[in-house]
C-alpha cells in the first residue's frame, strides 16, 4: 500500500474542506443575485435560500484534484509507473468535471426530464471510451450457483458498456430523487462515500497491491471533505441548497470509482435505500399512478412538522400495472390508503421520505433527515454483511 | 503524417458543426427564461438577446472530443503509441472542460474583476502539472543575436511555468476585451484558429513526424467547426450572444495547443490585434486615465451608425504615467482629443474598436466588425511573414 500518496491525498482533502467551508458563505449573495435561489417550503418564514452551491464544492474538489494529479504523477513516475493507469485516472476526472458543468447548466437552464438521462451518459463517455481501449474486459464472474450451466465466467461484450453507462445514469439520478428536505442529498452522499472509503481501506489491507482501491481513495477522500464542508451549511436549517449540480457530481464520482475500481456490484450495495426509493417511485415515475409535479412532504406551519404529501385519483382510472403495484404496496403496508364510496382514493406519494412519514406520522424535518440517514447507515452495515460473509457463498474468496 | 486520424477528426468536426447549428436555436428561449440575456445596445429595437450560448458550443466540442479520444486512442495503440502523449492530450482537454465550467459560472454569477485572472490560472493547472512531470523542459532557444552573450539556450526554470500560466490568462482575457459588437468574439476566434490550423498543416508538411502539430489540429478543427456554427447566429444582427464562456473557451483552447504544440511564440504572433488592443487599453485598465464602466462604442439610432464612446477628465488630474501615455497616443494620432479652455478633455475610450471609429468616423456595426476581422486577417499574413522568412534571421531553420 502506498501510504505516502494516501497521506498527500488526505492533506489535500483537508485543504479542500477548509477552503470550501471558508468560501461558501461569500458566494451566497452572489447566487441569490444571479437568481439561483429557491424558497425553503418547509419553513415558517418563506425565505429564499441560494441554490446550486454544489458547483462551488465541485470546483474546490477539481482544484484539489489538479494539485493531487501533479503530486501523484510525480510520485508514481519515480517508481516506474505505467501511464495507462494514469490515463484512466484522468478520464475519470474528465468525466466528473464534465458532469459538474452539465449539472450546473441543468440548474441554470432548468433542462427537461429527458436530459436528466442524457447528461450523465454524455459525461461518462470519456471513461467508457478509455475503458474500451485500455481493458475492454467485459467478462463477468458468475456466482457459484449458476456455474454448472453458464460456466465460470461470461463475456457479455457490448452489454457491459450499457451496464456502465446505466450505472452512471442510475447513481446520479438515484441521489437526485431521494432529495428535497434539508441536508438529505449531502448527508446520504457523506454516508455512501464513507462506506466506499471504508471498503477501499479494508480491501487494501487484505491485498496491498490492489491499486484500484487506492485510486478510489484518491477520489473519495477529497469528495468526502468537500461534502462535509457543504454539510455545515446545508444541514437543517439549510443556509444553502445544493442543486442538481451536487447530485450529479456526487453520483458521477461514485460511478467512476465503481468503474475504475472494478467494484460496481459492491457500490450498488451501498445504494440500497436509493434503489428501494427508485423501485418504490417507479409506479409514479412511469405514470402508472398519477404523479403530481412535486412529491415533497407537506409542511404544517402550525406544528412545524412534515406530513405526507398525497395524490388523488379514481380507482377505476388505474391501469393494470398501476393496480398491481398499488396492491403489492398495500399488502406490505408501504402506503397510506383512504377510499371514498365513489372510488376516489387518496394515497401518499411514493417516495422514501413519505414512507418514513407514513410509518411514523408527522415528524420534524431535522428528525426525518436523521431517520433517513440512519436507514442509510444501517443499510451500509447490511451491505458489508452481504459483501463479506455472504459473498463467499456465491463467489470464491 | 497520420492522415487517417486527421480524417476522423475532420469527420467529427463536421458532426460538431451540424449538431451545434441544429441545437443552438432551440436553446434561445431557455437561456432567456433563465435570465441569461442582454439588451443589444447597438440596435434600434432594444430587444433582449440570449447570452452565454458559448456554453452550448463548448459542450458540443467536448462531446466531439470524447468520441475522438476513443478513436484516437484506439488507432494509436495499434501502432504501439506512447501513453505519455495521451496523458498530455487528456490534461489539455481537462483544462478546456474546466475553463468552460468556470466561464459559465462567471457568466451566471457575474464574478468580480480579479476572478478573471484567477479562473484561467486554475483551469490551466492540470496542464502545467503534467507538463512539469512529463517534460519539465524549461529551456528556451535564444535568438542568434544574443547567443554570443547568453549561449545557445537558456533554462529559465520556474519562470517558464509562470510564462505558460500567463499565456492562458492572456489568451482568455485578450479575446474578452476585444469584444462587444456583433460577431467580433467569434469572428476573431475563427480567424485565429484558421491561422493556427494553417500553421500546423505547413509544419506537418515540412516534417511529417511533428506529432505535436497533429495534436493541435485535433483540438483546433472541432473548435473551428463549433465556432463556425456559433458565427451563423452571432454575426450581425446577433440572434445570440456568446458570453464570457466562449471567450474563455476559445482563449484556453488556443493556449493549450500553444503549450502542448510547443509553438507559444508563434501563437502570440496570431494575437497581434489583441496584443495591440491590450497595450492600447493599458492606461484605462490600470486607471492611469479615467475608465468608464463600459467602453463600447455609442450607437446613434438616427443614422444606425456606431460613434466613438468617450471619457472626460481634467488634464490636471492625470498622473505622470497617464500624461506620458496620452502624449504618446496623441503623437501617433491614435486618439481623438478635444480640450476646453478650463482643461476639460474629451477623448475616446482606448479600445481597438473605438480606434477604428476614430480613424474612419461613424461606421455601421456590420462594417466595423468586418474591418476588425480584416485587420486580424492582415495581421495573420504579417505573422506568417515574421514566422517564416524573418525567423531564419533570428533562429536556425
Amino acid at each position: 500500500m502506498d501510504y505516502f500518496t494516501i497521506l498527500v491525498s488526505a492533506f489535500i482533502s483537508t485543504c479542500c474542506y477548509f477552503t470550501a467551508a471558508h468560501i461558501i458563505p461569500g458566494f451566497r449573495d452572489m447566487f441569490l443575485k444571479a437568481n439561483l435561489g429557491g424558497i425553503d417550503l418547509c419553513k415558517k418564514d418563506k425565505r429564499k435560500v441560494p441554490e446550486s452551491l454544489g458547483v462551488i464544492v465541485g470546483c474546490v474538489f477539481l482544484v484539489g484534484m489538479f494539485f493531487f494529479i501533479g503530486c501523484f504523477y510525480y510520485l508514481q513516475q519515480e517508481k516506474g509507473f505505467s501511464n495507462s493507469d494514469f490515463v484512466e485516472f484522468l478520464t475519470a476526472l474528465l468525466s466528473i468535471c464534465c458532469m459538474i458543468l452539465l449539472g450546473f447548466a441543468d440548474d441554470v437552464l432548468d433542462l427537461r426530464w429527458r436530459h436528466k438521462l442524457l447528461l450523465p451518459t454524455i459525461a461518462s463517455l470519456p471513461l467508457l471510451m478509455v475503458y474500451y481501449v485500455n481493458f475492454n474486459s467485459t467478462v463477468i464472474i458468475m456466482p457459484k450457483l449458476v456455474r454448472p450451466w453458464i460456466g465460470m465466467s461470461l463475456n457479455i461484450g457490448f452489454l457491459y458498456y450499457i451496464y456502465m453507462g446505466a450505472l452512471a445514469v442510475f447513481c446520479t439520478n438515484a441521489i437526485n430523487i431521494l432529495a428535497g428536505i434539508n441536508g438529505l442529498e449531502v448527508g446520504q452522499s457523506i454516508v455512501i462515500s464513507s462506506s466506499i472509503l471504508m471498503f477501499n481501506f479494508i480491501e487494501l489491507t487484505r491485498n496491498s497491491e490492489a491499486t484500484q482501491h487506492a485510486f478510489s481513495i484518491y477520489f473519495i477522500m477529497p469528495f468526502l471533505a468537500a461534502s462535509l464542508a457543504l454539510w455545515k451549511f446545508n444541514k437543517y436549517p439549510s443556509r444553502v441548497f445544493v442543486g442538481d449540480t451536487f447530485c450529479y457530481f456526487a453520483g458521477m464520482t461514485f460511478a467512476v470509482v465503481g468503474i475504475i475500481g472494478h467494484f460496481s456490484k459492491t457500490l450498488l450495495l451501498f445504494f440500497i435505500p436509493q434503489i428501494f426509493n427508485f423501485l418504490y417511485s417507479v409506479p409514479q415515475l412511469f405514470r402508472f399512478v398519477p404523479c403530481p409535479r412535486h412529491r415533497l412532504p407537506k409542511y404544517d406551519p402550525e406544528t412545524d412538522l412534515l406530513n405526507i404529501s398525497t395524490t388523488e385519483f379514481n380507482k377505476k382510472d388505474l391501469g393494470l400495472l398501476g393496480t398491481i403495484f398499488v396492491q403489492i404496496f398495500k399488502t406490505f403496508r408501504l402506503i397510506s390508503w383512504s377510499e371514498k364510496p365513489d372510488g376516489t382514493v387518496t394515497t401518499n406519494n411514493f417516495t422514501l421520505i413519505n414512507l418514513v412519514l407514513v410509518l411514523r406520522g408527522p415528524t420534524h424535518e431535522r428528525t426525518t433527515t436523521q431517520i433517513l440517514l440512519g436507514v442509510q447507515l444501517c443499510c451500509t452495515v447490511v451491505a458489508f454483511m452481504i459483501r463479506y460473509p455472504l459473498a463467499s457463498f456465491f463467489y470464491d474468496a
